[in-house]
């Protein structure tokens, strides 16, 4: 059966093209410094936002109708995955994403629910055999249910806790079962409503331990896929314990998990943080931690998760320059953790909507290898910093120096000249870089 | 020479004096829980805001003027050190804190700088020999100057590195010799503008490099207050590496710091970061790292560090609330970061001000411990948290199970029944608590 | 039917009462300046949260099951009726609100819609004969289904004015039987999701003609009850065309419609639009506008609608002030717009909530009123503005001068002498009020 | 006296260029629709960060020091003329803009002041005879004196009240002696610091009162320059009352005061009142009120007013969409309300921003120039409201129809098919037109 008749298969056809069912400037066999355009951006459609949204806002109903909604139950998954992988070879996706949720309904028990998810399971694999599209990763959903009220591994019932166990040891074994090459745990129930009812520090103990189970039940069967942590601040939470990179990171140390797990880092959950995308990114760079992305976009005018399709320039631009400059994202890949917005109704805007969000990582692809080409950034980091090439600050960063020396060093060199940052001018650069990148 | 000859001595009067003058809910020899209020409180005068502050603001001049501005240079510095030993005396208060240029004037060398130092220093012990204020901490402003511009520690500008840890050894030797419990960084201009151009893991590195150095000069002279770290998430820099309790966390664990750091936490340092107050203080102590606490609230309806004086019973409720769970504070002391509003610009304002803040404080403590004594709080949780006492649960937190056990469990158990949170009925009860706490 | 069998009814109990259903300061008879405390607060229950809420959250599926859940339709919307009543007798309110949707189901044609409505609005006519509790307002609602996607009265589909139309009469027809003191326009659509494709000068335009219709509509059938406006910024929309009261304000006067509409003003949308829930409030007032309230309150860190049960004292005792100052609200009342926190899932939290809410406004009632009575901040005002009294100041209010006069004032009056605001000193008398206001 | 003789006079060189002092896609003379890009733009240099500021800020002292700046008093007044015209001159702008006390040192007297004023102003209008630079607008400072600590018109002192008076008196003079087109209010002071001292009404009546005397003594003088009115919602004060263009129109709707004000909007005011720059300048323009724009753009991340240089293009398109479709700016411009980052202290940063603040502008024009002329949203827009061209809708715009009848139209249509919007579709196309508007 055929969801997508209307849509051809989306093709490049360059900036020029009129087509909407075009790519303008993702060119997937492009190569770009020695790999191609696919092989960089290794984009992945999410399956919740695409076969199972519907466009409901907290004040409003949905407004999507997909050609699959006269079904119910079983059918209906099994109408998804078929839409599913239709859609994911029209846009010639490399990757997709899933929660256990988003492929099989829930069960009246637990066994029902692994049951429907193992139907579910087997008619995926059998479609991956005929496609060229691969899991990026999977994940479980432990937070619509009411059970998850309380959060899931921090719940402060403990038959809570063991169901989400039962979860998260079904979804790696899903994950293994279709090559997932990460696993991914967004807690988004894993915080607090309010700290006067709250133990912390016992929450947090229970993460550990459960984050640690995650790891062995891993090893035991065999999962080598990345284990990530998609840190978020709020939402629906008051506060959740994954704030930020820095706050997971700081857990991850804290319970020795930080051999194990990378991060995934979501546009949107960034600004929730007060961090622009690319500090996230960057952060998690410089620790050896970057992972995999949530590509979407915020209104920072809002404060709620937007979760819009990329378009920013601008945005993507500085992410593809961190990722570049990481050497690539590894095993993770750039999700399409977005939805459309609800006004959108149609079915030919989830393509419209893909479209926009590859091409605009092209683009910044693009121009963030164009920057580092030219080495615009890179000189003048080498230059700002090169005060630490040799004399006193080399002493400083091999380590030969202490308070004492530099106490004297600093009485002999007090009248102190800083050079000018200008960053107005760097900022027009990087417009003239963009302007330029498709002329 | 006297300052504030028209302001009495402020004492305890009680919930129902109109003196303005004296302390309505602060009654220092007062014992609660078996340490008196002053002991628990360990309230500290910010030199800075109280002596050197004159009510200016980006789009304004100074409203401020006090006795001793007629002065210039070390005279005035000496003045001030007058003025604030009488404020200290009439206020009471058993702390006060100061930054290096607080005190003393620079000069035109760093040796003038630290010549003026000397003076003052020597002047301010000479008083402290007759008072009963001591020294919470003191630190080193490595903010104002020009030459901080890109940073103090992690500067582009090696120079500046070297004199950065000239003025931290400088302030080492200075609380040594006036005997500070405790030393901070706040790292104002340690972060960066843009991304653009800065390297972030190499900013870090120095930044670590920097805090061994500190470590190893307080070991070598024998200083032995704790070292806190002050967290705020930006302003001045656009973003500031040491952004939340959490941030500053991950650097330690990741530069081996964190056994000889704790944390200084600033009420609107907090909420900047988009965290409460109480938030902060609860996973610092989570964490083992609640050093001591800059007490000032903000206007959560601002996006800038209002630094005012704290009033809002709820923030210095949930405080206390922290602070009496850690056993008090330890080194630390509750200093007052707070500046009069501009337009409160009379020198008694700066007696009500404290006055204010004092008594809040006092308030917070006083609700605090009677929720304590009752275990209204310690009830809820103990019970919220109680199926982790027996069965799974004890298994769970015992890390006698796993994965495998969790599921067999969970199938057996998938019916789950969560209790009610009853969050507004606990509200009411805080409310209660406050409204009863002086009657 | 009964639904809430196990709760008793709601009575005073005084400020040491531990009996969780009981009112600690809402004594409902009480004087306070003349008026009994049930005549100043005019409390209305929400019918929208308190008996069809049931605690969804855009990352949660509803946690809350009412004994009247089992049934479906008509049933279930009489069920609740039978509820309401219930529940307003044990909480002895005298007052409550709905939206159309709230009471009846929609049908599959407007015209069954409106025959759903007809049924239940005689039932409800019906109970009011037996109960002392009134209509404060009812509104109708045009955010919730799809065809309201792009607005209702301000949306690009013609058919859709229309339909919103054809609500709004029958709501007033409906006010007009149940006899609602007010109706209420909340325009949770009346905005836009992008100006990319939006003509706002169009669609305010149309929003006038609509409101001109309502007024006509009114007026022809005898509907006396007060318009209400009531601003939000932004959630669900982007931009929501009645912002604050002061966008709502303009707009009024812009189409001649500000002699028929006051404003409903709510404390987490004046708070979402940067505002305290007191400025809103004030500057209502400050413009003969202040008509009801939405009594909730927000949290400040998060930047979404949380419609929490307001526990808050010091908002609540702003509010009280302000009202207080207008005299009381007139036809409007207190309504709590608030809804349970998602794990507050108990029948027994509704009482909790509502009491909480009703027990915090009665203490800023009493606060507010005995600062009043001292003429705490009336002292203070009139004293700050005195040099409007007489000489230059009483020429300038009087409209007897102009700058060519004032210039040759100043020129002899520039060494201009401010007083002191002693802003912290005002906050801690609030703050010794509100301590002994029950001491 | 030559203060920038290192730089050369800035011309534009297209696109590829890598002259830092060129222009790249600003082209004075070039041709778009009819009028060239000066004649659209209107550029303005801001006198105040320009040639007065020196990159303080909250935490630090500045950190440029120009060439002029070992002068002092009326010296260094008339250093800042001569720097001014020069840099006016090499930068090829068509206006300026002024605070009084930008140009001309306070005295100690408001006659000495002014004495100062009148020979500065003599100097510029001097320099102007030979300049091609005219004078976009002026106004005063009623801000940064602590004399102005409680308001100017809305202060609480009546001899306040009188000195502002007195100078914007001398300020519609110095306009109508200089050419201002515009004469501008900011009013930074007018707000409050707390509602607890705070009469609204008062504040605002005497704010409508200064502003009629303002009108009517332009008119007296004949000062026939627009009056402008610049929103900002908070900083410095808490709460200002011009918060935004919507609360500005509702004061002026109020006071009577609409048909002699417009609106001079500022970027990173309306990102700090939680609008969009274009929101604003779409709300202004759909009211008729469009009068200036202070160009520049703040953080969304961060909560005050940085006033950067603007650089981001999407801003920029849809400003200049908007002025385009208000058939451009009338008397006003775009004046660079814009300072140097901190870090960028030297000389030659002050051309970079401006060459980036230009060129940037360019580019808007450009692109937006292009959306129209081929009527990209035009169409859109067209087609999505064409429902109201004929039919019922026709009926409603036309004011032709009213309840009733549309009761009985909405009962025969009442199922409703809407639209998609589109959006994602919409923002690749703005893309598009960004990337291939100079290729």
């Amino acid at each position: 059966m055929a969801y997508f008749d209307q849509i051809p298969t989306v093709k490049y056809e360059g900036i020029q093209s009129n087509n909407p069912y075009a790519f303008k400037y993702y060119n997937p066999t492009e190569n770009i410094g020695g790999k191609t355009m696919e092989e960089w951006l290794r984009f992945s459609i999410a399956y919740w936002h695409t076969f199972t949204g519907d466009g409901v806002d907290p004040f409003g109903a949905g407004t999507m109708v997909r050609p699959w909604d006269h079904l119910k139950g079983m059918d209906l998954a099994k109408a998804r995955v078929e839409a599913a992988f239709e859609f994911f070879e029209k846009m010639q996706v490399p990757y997709f994403c899933f929660h256990d949720v988003d492929v099989a309904p829930e069960g009246n028990t637990l066994k029902e629910t692994f049951d429907n998810q193992d139907q579910i399971v087997a008619m995926i694999k059998d479609y991956m055999k005929d496609s060229r599209t691969k899991l990026l990763w999977n994940t479980v959903n432990m937070f619509t249910h009411p059970r998850f009220t309380h959060g899931a591994a921090t719940s402060n019932n403990a038959d809570v806790f063991a169901f989400a166990a039962a979860k998260v040891k079904k979804g790696l074994e899903v994950g293994k079962e279709l090559g997932a090459e990460n696993y991914v745990f967004w807690g988004g129930r894993e915080g607090y409503e309010t700290l006067l009812n709250t133990d912390m520090k016992f929450e947090l103990d229970n993460l550990g331990r459960f984050f640690h189970m995650a790891v062995d039940y891993a090893k035991e069967i065999g999962f080598d896929g990345q284990f990530l942590i998609e840190p978020k601040p709020k939402e629906p939470t008051k506060h959740q314990y994954d704030f930020d990179v820095a706050s997971g990171l700081a857990f991850l140390k804290t319970y020795g998990l930080d051999e194990y797990f990378k991060f995934n880092i979501e546009a949107n959950h960034a600004t929730l943080a007060g961090h622009t995308f690319e500090h996230e990114l960057h952060y998690a760079r410089a620790n050896g931690l970057l992972g995999s992305v949530d590509a979407n976009q915020g209104d920072l005018l809002l404060g709620w998760d937007t979760d819009e399709f990329p378009t920013d320039l601008y945005s993507t631009t500085l992410a593809m320059y961190e990722i570049l400059k990481n050497g690539g994202l590894g095993s993770g890949g750039l999700n399409f953790d977005a939805k459309l917005r609800r006004g959108s109704m149609d079915d030919e805007d989830l393509f419209h909507a893909h479209i926009a969000g590859m091409d605009s990582f092209a683009v910044g692809l693009k121009v963030a290898h164009n920057l580092l080409e030219d080495r615009v950034l890179e000189d003048i980091i080498e230059d700002r910093y090169s005060s630490y090439s040799d004399g006193i600050g080399k002493e400083i960063v091999e380590g030969n120096t202490d308070f004492k020396q530099l106490y004297e060093y600093a009485l002999n060199h007090d009248q102190i000249e800083n050079k000018s940052n200008h960053v107005e001018l760097i900022r027009a650069k990087i417009n003239q870089y963009l302007l330029t990148a498709f002329a």
